[in-house]
């Protein structure tokens, strides 16, 4: 199997209301991204806000996706859960429809010491039909993969890779440095903020929400950096953060990011921007500061 | 409907290995704290790894447990999730099995803001066929339910009591102050080394998984604090932190609790100790420190 | 020597300006305390404000306060700091100025494991001039003084007792467990909240902040509790509760504490309100929000 | 004012005991960065232990180091402190001394508010008699200085730059975004392993470690990323994590980087290696552990 580069967006789930798919939206979605030039697809991850789903609706959108897809690119499926049994069923379900390997965060209600993960992984690897990426997430799962654990799981025939969403660029370049070598594991960043450097000191990609709404802005930045046009880099990181700095950052929440990514799919005349529980779509109000904010970005918006 | 008052055990989920119960377990444990005096069940909390399991087995612990009990005590049920659905959806099973009420924490991937949790429990309670219970137990789902939030939610006629595992008595005593006159609405502590003084200041109650192993003991705690017997609390309270600081401590991660528990019920002759991932039941060596301890605190292990 | 039991204010430290004691209103404020009963005085703690004074505004307060106390009570001082050396240095002033004893929390810059903890302290008690209470205070210095640490500290014969400010019960009731029967090692708790409780359970005395305010309050408390008088146990409680919830908890940061009890010490009439830095005293608004609590409390305020 | 740019290390305190210079050790030390190339130097930060240091061996410190450089380069002073009042006497001493600028870090006892902290650090840039680098140290002081604190505090006259040792990209990509384009204003990073990144990216320096030891390494470093040569940034990047992974990572506590600086500038005969409190100097294995690092790095060990 050959290494995935490039920018994986993870795709956010269209939603029209409690448990029902946007189905329509999730069409659009789709096609959007693959024009802009995407490499492969993510789904069900946090962006995707996969844990407030219900199974149901998580196995749906699975079929669904993968059937508008039909090849063009790989799709990998977020299978992260808090029951092993369920996480393997789930990637059942994802290998039956197409995808190419699914994504796994720790478990997130228990808190698994380093030790503990390295036997849950092992044992989930063991488990699982698809190939396996390891998912860093430690603000939403209270643990985090530390480098050396991750360096004891790349060794294991079916974890191929890691996505990091920590932010902490000491543990990701402890990461390339342990790993950035090897032909079958693969580093990708999560934070769009970072995408540039990172692709530029050794990753191989980009797992960045606001290639939702831009794919093809972080598309050029991933080949900027590839090719090494710092100037180039320098210039689209601008950029990134102002789309970061202005649609990621109203309301006062941790919900914020989530809420401005479907704000701004509904504006762009996209999908719905339906959000499920715990979290609610923006209001007017703040639908009118994203509203600004794409049109400060040279965006149209639908309404 | 009166306030359920007294040691509510939270029960553990005896399994014989991945996503298959111990029956003969569960029903021997069942009849193991009711002979104890034990005032209701909670299932499917914490202590009974609900999360690590599948909903299948989960669905099918419910059924065992409530036909079992056979209405002889009220049994809680918890449906924790972070997927509002899922959680109707259990306690809809719940119901039908003759459940009085459920048990939830907040929802524990994304972390929510207190107005969001209003918002959350409200359409929750609004959602649900039997009474809700809060929970607060922040070590593993990241967010406090903080005392002003609780009081707003005191108000729903469908919410009628919380459990507190957050040891954090500034916290407990607030609640107390705000709420402990209610006659509709009932504060259980879940650290058992708390149910003496917290029941001496005005509690309703202990979820206490020593329970157990020993439904007698915190009973007659329970009782001793009801009843202003300040002697017998202290005597009480040097044989729970006894068990607390021999049984809950082997071990050096945060799972020292479960494993002990399930150890000591397996030691004890009454279930099964498997663990659910991401934990592993105790190995030899840690076995015979707890059997060294459960000899020490004068019970009898059959094997 | 004997055991220090009963109330032991933490008393803030009346300033004028920056690096300006209110000595009048330091000494108007000992005398309040005394009259009102308490058993000692703790100065230069956290709600001394300590750390944010100069070292010499700090000796010349120890100075001051030993003077006007004049043996009446014991007093202790503390020596908390980040550096050993000017903790001695200060704590050979206060045996000069005729204290009973030092009061010193885990340096709080740099994060000590437990063994360095055990190390730190040894090296402390062992070129301190007097006898040693320790302080835990995680939300401060950051590190938390485990329980099994303390039980190795308490063997020390220049350690003679510990403060707790952590509110986490489990851990309270494991040091009453561990070293509630010892002649020479005494266990008082900060949050005036618990200090009913955990003198029913066997604490030895509260330190507790509104004692600066109603020092007789906190001392019928004590006695209470200290005669098993449940009744008037859970009265006294309900007021402490007040206070709490009504002068601690204006404004929207952490410092409402700190701001709360000198902006109701000036109300009162009996010193300052002003803050050192990095905090400034509460404004019009939230003093007059104060001024009602304290009326709603039955106090008559001077200004 | 010109921007200052390029390496500036902060340098460790060389002691010979509790507090006692190593005066011939700090003279060494000096002159092995200074020829090394380094652009400036940073005196009394965390990795100077200042915090742990007598307040009269810091100002005998601040003034050997700034004789013995006498002019040829820069040097800041951090001034960090609980106490305004202190911070200022302490960079009235350095400009005295000869001091280019003051550095300092949150008070780090209370936690302040982004609103305490704007207030807090205005007062302090207005008192002090040379220009203010921000510190944003999150892990130590408990407080983060927020982008858009730090960009308010970015237009007071008196502060010049900031230093960020949080490792959180997102964060400092943030920083640079606001503020990268200011001719007043400096953006350092701490943490050695990212000075590449964020030198391509736009920072003015780094504030690194490991410069103590192998000055050349980091001004080759901030050098090549200047002139965006990737090539050889990736190349020094692998030696810089090789150092980071075998020097910082002996013994398991979070002192081990203090701790293996110290005893690498020891075994390479330049100052000697004893820690202040809370902190012990490495003991023979472990210091064994890192003489064969430092051999495998190519270096000669003196003893």
């Amino acid at each position: 199997m050959k290494k995935l580069r490039g920018i994986i967006p993870p795709m956010i789930t269209p939603l029209k209301g409690n448990d029902e798919l946007d189905r329509e939206g999730a069409v659009r979605l789709v096609e959007h991204m693959l024009k802009g030039g995407v490499h492969a697809l993510f789904i069900l991850g946090t962006t995707g806000e996969a844990q407030s789903l219900t199974y149901n609706l998580r196995y749906e959108f699975v079929e669904l996706v993968l059937k508008q897809v039909a090849g063009r690119v790989p799709v990998l499926v977020g299978v992260t859960d808090t029951s092993l049994d369920e996480s393997v069923r789930l990637a059942e379900h994802a290998k039956q429809c197409g995808a190419e390997g699914v994504v796994a965060a720790a478990p997130y209600y228990f808190a698994a010491s380093q030790q503990e993960l390295i036997e849950y992984y092992t044992a989930l690897a063991d488990a699982l039909p698809l190939p396996l990426y390891l998912y860093n997430m430690p603000s939403h799962v209270k643990v985090f993969l530390e480098a050396k654990t991750v360096a004891v799981l790349a060794d294991h025939p079916n974890i191929v890779g890691l996505k990091d969403s920590s932010a902490n660029m000491n543990y990701f370049e402890t990461l390339i440095y342990l790993l950035g070598d090897r032909e079958d594991f693969s580093l990708y960043v999560g934070p769009e903020e970072l995408t540039g450097e990172c692709v530029l000191m050794g990753a191989d990609g980009g797992v960045n929400g606001g290639a939702n709404m831009f794919p093809e802005l972080y598309v050029e930045m991933f080949n900027a950096a590839e090719a090494g046009d710092l100037k180039r880099v320098r210039e689209l990181q601008h950029r990134i953060m102002q789309i970061s700095g202005s649609i990621y950052t109203v309301g006062k929440y941790g919900s914020s990011y989530l809420k401005g990514v479907k704000c701004s799919l509904s504006l762009l005349g996209i999908c719905d921007d339906y959000l499920s529980w715990p979290y609610r779509k923006f209001r007017a109000e703040e639908r009118e500061k994203i509203r600004k904010a794409l049109e400060a970005l040279g965006c149209s918006c639908v309404e």
